[in-house]
């Protein structure tokens, strides 16, 4: 089973060493990882911006399309939820009736997240109101995993946040992953 | 035609005023606009949490189902991207090879909004690197719509933000929509 390793982890510094861990916790259960990094990024990023951008998306696509499943990083970025490439990724994979599983590093509920980011950063009209329900993310992230995979998001078992590069919260779902395909 | 309208609309104040526009605005191209609006909301919210965003979230997915065309609105939300709740149902259209088609009230660059976003709430690790290439957002988006629909994503024509529930980009959009389906 190939499984696809979305997530914001291919913006780390360091995402190249981040990939092969990632990679050798899913050989350890029998998953292949494909993370969306693209071996040849230097010789796309030398492209005009527009043919850069295509280029990427299509082979990120084309990764999609060879992996039964998507196994995302669902650790807030940038804002009060997930990585935003990461959400298109983990509905195509829903819409196309594959298998979605998710963790987060983050353990606060999006609730709190939610009230944290407006109190720095003003919505743009007042009264905008988005429920909790005491979900990690909007409700359509944690309805996609649980519907599309069978599990909850996974988060860090003792409420308190991992480091963002953490891997011990992703290999309890890659674990729980590996037996429920 | 019928067009799930998506976006962070439905926690607008006025949000029944506002999806009854946008109705509106999609029936003078000969679509039918479908809001995501739970019209029984106030029943659901007396269920557990738990049982409520299931209800939502099942009730939205059959939504999605009848629709053969999505209508985003990607304009950013508490981040440096769209809506997140949107950008899965976004992925999701594309997975299903349903039609994908959307548009932002903010002219500004996705670059320049990280940007802004890391001055103000810093990156939990330096060095995180996001290319914006030129793109309203992350490229999965602009990607899904371009090669979901065919169009761009629709942007306020003179470069200036509009207000966060004006509807003049969303008519533009719409009206290419139904040029093109």
């Amino acid at each position: 089973m190939k499984a696809y390793l979305a997530g914001p982890d291919v913006f780390l510094p360091n995402a190249h060493e981040n990939a092969a861990a990632k990679i050798a916790i899913c050989a350890k259960y029998g998953i292949i990882g494909r993370p969306p990094l693209n071996e040849d990024i230097a010789r796309i990023l030398t492209l005009p911006e527009d043919q850069a951008w295509r280029a990427i998306y299509l082979k990120d696509i084309e990764m999609m399309e060879e992996c039964g499943i998507i196994i995302a990083n669902l650790t807030p970025f940038r804002g009060a939820s997930a990585d935003s490439g990461t959400l298109v990724e983990l509905g195509w994979f829903l819409g196309r009736g594959k298998k979605v599983f998710g963790y987060s590093n983050t353990a606060a509920p999006f609730a709190a997240r939610s009230a944290a980011h407006v109190a720095v950063i003003p919505d743009p009209i007042r009264g905008l109101a988005v429920e909790g329900f005491g979900l990690p993310d909007n409700l359509m992230i944690p309805g996609a995993v649980e519907y599309g995979g069978g599990l909850p998001v996974f988060l860090p078992p003792n409420g308190e946040d991992r480091a963002f590069d953490a891997l011990d919260v992703f290999e309890t779902c890659v674990a729980a992953a590996a037996r429920s395909v």
